[in-house]
């Protein structure tokens, strides 16, 4: 089968609480190809298990690997996360650039990793001379600690947005549907004729201004078709009228 | 003080270690400002403190209210995080938009705050009928349900990209600098005039290709000017002879 999205290698994971939050992580985001290099409490891990919430369950097999080395062996293109600069010239990406160059190398059929160190101390020198690349999150420079499922999940969901079509802002209408603007305009005239009639108009001046401001603030609300019906409700309840 | 980022609020959390992923979350992107309503295990929670790696510490006062409504009176614009479809009419954001129009909300001097909803069930609809917006995480549909900490990560992770400035991509030189293009031509020279001597070039036809292609490999290398140096040292030592 050939990979959707990228390996996730954990170097010397400690916590079994830890590589089962990274799989439910990865799996959020419909990455499935998790290798751990001498997870410290050994595999399988009930701790893990548990906090993976069924992730491990749905995902293939977790391979477990002795070194980095064989770890990443089959890979193309192996990004490192660090939170320390180290005196190392290498690529360093933040994980939205580093997703976009995961997937152009996808696109090209190339096979990429993304490699996390232990909790404690993060990777040594001698692991990140062999990755091709550094991912640095931008994190508080006075609290940059991130926890190793935090990391694995900001990666894995920037990886995700490269591919998604979600619009950044929608107003779906549900069940219902936007009301016409004829309707707006029924109901617009509707409520200013019975504000005339109950003397709401302080004076003819005053009036034009008081309506485009009226008509701004229900406009603004996008209202459903239901909602206008319901907002007709509301004047003749109001007004012990009904709907002429 | 006036705000510098948005409030969080947890509704009804249950987990005190969660709350605690969340704190350090929040301070990894610079949020101060968390508020709990109605906690399951009470406030304080030794699991919260000890799980938030010292971020509880580094903020201000958590404060606890006993109502949602409580909890937000002060804020002009709440986003619900919500993983299910609601038949709501009401602006759904994912976590990058919201953080766009929160951003330009303070901008404008408005205060706002996120909001999530207990482990198991996520937000009441009651609840979700207060907030201004909405905010769901695009996910993996056949696995969607996010650890509360991992939410409140993504969005404060967002919010802070709207103001991070740093490159997609760097490859600083650390105590090192860029080789200058003399220093390359310099060595590309000696390089193939050692190669004409070893006899490495099969044929003269055959030469300004192979040239070329050598060329390409170590001006994509990006050599610092101390890398020069140690290239010149393999070159002596593979031949027996000094930089002449």
């Amino acid at each position: 089968m050939n990979p959707t999205s990228p390996a996730i290698i954990l170097d010397h994971p400690q916590m079994g609480e830890n590589i089962g939050a990274a799989a439910r992580a990865m799996l959020n985001f419909g990455f499935h190809d998790l290798r751990l290099v001498a997870p410290r409490d050994g595999w399988p891990n009930q701790s893990a298990i548990d906090m993976s919430s069924g992730a491990l369950d749905m995902m293939p097999p977790v391979q477990v690997f002795e070194t980095l080395p064989a770890a990443i062996k089959d890979l193309h293109h192996v990004y490192a996360t660090t939170a320390r600069r180290r005196d190392m010239v290498k690529p360093v990406f933040t994980p939205r650039g580093a997703a976009a160059d995961a997937q152009a190398r996808l696109q090209s059929g190339q096979k990429t990793g993304l490699v996390f160190g232990r909790e404690r101390t993060g990777l040594e020198n001698d692991d990140l001379a062999l990755c091709q690349a550094i991912i640095t999150v931008p994190t508080n420079p006075e609290f940059s600690s991130i926890n190793l499922a935090q990391s694995v999940l900001l990666v894995a969901y920037e990886w995700q947005m490269t591919q998604d079509n979600t619009p950044a802002y929608d107003l779906p209408a549900g069940s219902s549907f936007p009301a016409e603007n004829a309707q707006l305009m029924e109901l617009f005239e509707r409520l200013e004729n019975e504000l005339e009639t109950h003397n709401f108009f302080r004076s003819a001046g005053l009036k034009p201004t008081m309506v485009r401001n009226i008509r701004t603030l229900l406009t603004r609300a996008q209202m459903t078709d239901q909602e206008v019906r319901t907002f007709h409700g509301i004047i003749s309840a109001l007004t012990g009228a009904k709907k002429p």
